[in-house]
């Protein structure tokens, strides 16, 4: 019998402060070896968004007295509003997110900042990736998380919303169910499912934004992006 | 500096073929020891909605060879329709789940049948863990677990239908963020991210329909279920 396939996830905790500019990879290089821990080839390393945006200075100004100051980033960073209720907003980004506040964050950065989505969270993990290769001589999976609700269940979940060097759906059609039957549709978005399971080991008080999840198959790894396989266009949307 | 919180996850191989008034927490023992493995306290072992349905009985006869009756099991099985699309229904089910075709399902099933969901798969899990404590000696925490899409994201993603001996959502709200500042709202679904993780080590072909996680803190044990704390009713709903 083959082994059973086995997943280990750790945080990595001791992250420094993050600053505009920081060289996210040496820091999470560092912050492992710190631990006792390392990295290795085929490793999936989680980041949240707080700390790349950080880094990337993804960050807006505002009037921290002023509910409207955080209302107007907002609005500003909202393509489409799908929903009003209250405070909330549930709207669509540029990327194509459909998430609260459009991705507007106050929690955990400096009074008078809110933290935007990074610009484009497929290339910020392909960054951390290449800096991972350079810094600790690894072959990595990244994916950059962030915290969403959800339509019809109560509860937040983290999801990916970039990924580099891994499948962000694993795609399972075709292939033979246990009677020899072609399953329907079982298209996986492993990125998402990745992004959780770091959660459970981040929390959310923490202070630890990275997390490491070890032993994931080597066909997990290929060229892969959020943007091309898990954001669903408007005209493909049952919801829109 | 405290140890990085730090989890197991791994499938349960070597599971018989599972068929009606099936002892699941027997069998799930057994296959456990099996392997090699063995069950402890604070484990939280996560089952697939498909071999608690077949164990509880929970299937429709269907003419094979007639689409239509595949059709006819997901209009009784929904309470409510919310779009349609070709041969795609996505509905509401009478426990309050929104998902494709109610959760009625052909695939890994005998022809001639569709597998529906558990009647109550918070009880399913109950019963689970109860039979666990009895066979093994362990106070675990189970998640039934179910295949689910979503609106705006590509790909599916194992979600948790029932639970028991955990919280489903871990409740944040009032803690304080790193800077001192209280979080909004940090309600954390974390059965469903659970779930995902476990769907990680059991591929969709592959003949394992349990998982166990390992290593999750004290203080996510307690009652709790998927329908006091996941079902988000249609009142309080923006998206029905």
């Amino acid at each position: 019998m083959a082994s059973p396939p086995r997943l280990e996830v750790w945080g990595v905790t001791g992250m420094p402060e993050v600053g505009r500019a920081a060289d996210l990879a040496g820091l999470i290089a560092d912050a492992v070896v710190a631990q006792g821990d390392e990295l290795r080839d085929r490793d999936v390393v989680v980041v949240t968004q707080k700390i790349v945006s950080k880094a990337e200075g993804a960050m807006a100004a505002i009037d921290a007295d002023d509910p409207r100051g955080h209302r107007g980033v907002v609005e500003a960073e909202s393509m489409r509003v799908l929903r009003r209720r209250g405070d909330l907003v549930i709207s669509e980004t540029r990327h194509g997110f459909v998430c609260a506040n459009a991705g507007v964050d106050l929690s955990n950065v400096d009074a008078g900042w809110a933290a935007l989505l990074p610009e484009d969270s497929d290339r910020s993990a392909r960054r951390i990736r290449d800096g991972l290769r350079a810094r600790a001589g690894v072959e990595v999976g990244v994916v950059v998380s962030d915290t969403f609700g959800r339509p019809w269940r109560r509860g937040l979940t983290d999801v990916a919303i970039g990924s580099a060097g891994l499948a962000a759906v694993l795609d399972l059609r075709g292939t033979d169910d246990d009677r020899g039957r072609e399953l329907h549709v079982t298209e996986v978005a492993i990125v998402d499912e990745l992004a959780g399971a770091a959660e459970l080991v981040m929390g959310k008080a923490d202070g630890i934004p990275v997390a490491v999840v070890r032993g994931a198959p080597a066909g997990w790894f290929r060229p892969g992006s959020v943007r091309d396989e898990i954001v669903r266009s408007p005209a493909e949307d049952l919801f829109r």
